[in-house]
């Protein structure tokens, strides 16, 4: 009774290798070609088919790719009552918290800026720094890491949640949105993505931003209404940001984010999971749900993370 | 008997005022309008005309505007006996250690291939990071907050300098220099410029360097052989630069590393002296000559900083 590894599109290799070299007796099946759907007791997906999991009725455990499992709660026939666990992983931490702070940094010493004057062969030594005071939307472990990073390099940084938390730092949560984007000019969106959240990056919050506000997200693709963005660019609500991640990826080549200077764009690589590091964790839960202990870094479906 | 500033070129209005906040009974005159100069007894420079110190018998102390101290002594004719002392200001390491890591994370993740993948609309998720072992030669106060916050946020990262120290991360000295370039592949210079660092950065260093390492400088221009960073570039012991000062400056606009796409430049703004900071500690070393007490932050002509 083995594995199921459900990832279209993507190559495998590194995954199959630390698997079998971590442990070579269990079997791993690796999608379109699954031979055997009886056999398959785990699945390790991202991205996967809707309505494939129907298909393995021995299943015990569901495993994401990754830190987020957006992808796998929005298939409508998800099974029910099968636990569902994520990558959690220093290294996808540290890569994402690298990726935020060289924005703000980008930002606040306007690089864009510096790049343009040399191509112009322009030397301009006025202005050479931009106030910044950084929001971090959503503090679990990946936001709260940025947090910390930041505010040991001394920027002033805040963080939004949605429920009341006792933080180190200036915290705040639910009603208290407006005054939270009062406090700051860069707002980073590292918020997971649920029912709730989808969108939430909108014109009707870009409008209570401070006026130039700098937007950074790497969460997902749909937290952020893309239109609205250019609206709000167009405004000057917001001044710019750095995006990785979008609704449809890759990005279709028809998409107005191509063409916009103000806008900086990454192909999905802030934070990619490391097989070394996640391999483990997928074999321990397999080890345990075979065992019936309790799994480690399992999500709990209400909250959607 | 008071003060006089001498910084060609520069608009001194924010020093002046803020001078004249702290203590309007000191009298200033700003270069060229030194009506006065037997009543100058401190001097405020900033790339000063060399021999221009002559023209005052009465001077009891030189103060340079920024950290480095290098445009001062520079001058044949400067007086032999009178103190320098140089500014000490935690924005200063603040911004110069902000524009480093900046640098560092940039080349990390690989800022400038996305902005060209951007701008040809393609999407390539291979290979989002390089490895990066960072390397800063000379750490003084200013090199060891780099080697701070760059550990903080989990990176190796390896000092070099002239002395043995005891340090809490790799520091090698004197004749380790091989060992400390084979250890790193971003290097980082931040040596005082002395008659033993100039042209420090040269083909010679740079063959010794691991293949592709990528160079930062934010201490002087005169620290780089300009032409050899272009061969090294050509031959690829260098892949990239991040500079900010140069021998020349503002750049002459024939110099090659204006279209040098490998050379990324800002015109001398990494770390800029910010008067509120900086004025204090001249009007306390102003008070501190008056009374014949210890200066703060008086270098050593002989070692040059």
């Amino acid at each position: 009774m083995g594995l199921a590894i459900i990832s279209p599109g993507k190559n495998m290799d590194a995954w199959i290798s630390n698997f079998q070299s971590l442990d070579p007796s269990i079997p791993i099946q690796v999608y379109p070609d699954i031979q055997d759907p009886l056999s398959v007791e785990a699945a390790l997906l991202w991205n996967h088919p809707p309505g494939i999991l129907l298909e393995f009725p021995n299943l015990k455990l569901i495993c994401s790719m990754g830190a987020g499992v957006d992808h796998i709660l929005k298939d409508p026939q998800l099974p029910e009552h099968t636990p569902i666990t994520r990558i959690v992983d220093e290294k996808l931490t540290w890569s994402m918290t690298n990726y935020v702070v060289m924005g703000v940094l980008n930002h606040h010493r306007q690089l864009v800026r510096y790049q343009q004057q040399q191509r112009e062969k322009r030397w301009d030594m006025s202005s050479p720094e931009i106030e910044v005071s950084i929001g971090v939307l959503g503090v679990g472990a990946l936001g709260n890491d940025i947090v910390d990073k930041l505010s040991y390099m001394g920027f002033k940084v805040s963080g939004f949640g949605k429920s009341p938390k006792i933080m180190s730092y200036p915290y705040y949560f639910g009603s208290q949105l407006d005054d939270f984007l009062q406090q700051i000019n860069v707002l980073v969106c590292m918020l997971p993505l649920t029912a709730e959240t989808e969108g939430y990056l909108n014109l009707e919050l870009f409008k209570k931003c401070n006026p130039g506000t700098y937007l950074i997200n790497v969460a997902r693709g749909k937290h952020l209404n893309e239109q609205e963005l250019l609206v709000a660019l167009e405004r000057g609500y917001i001044s710019g940001a750095l995006l990785d991640v979008f609704h449809v990826e890759p990005l279709p080549s028809n998409h107005p984010f191509w063409e916009e200077e103000r806008i900086m764009m990454t192909p999905h690589i802030a934070s990619v999971t490391n097989p070394n590091a996640a391999a483990p964790q997928i074999l321990e839960n397999f080890r345990r749900m075979k065992m019936s202990q309790p799994l480690i870094n399992q999500i709990n479906r209400i909250k959607g993370y």
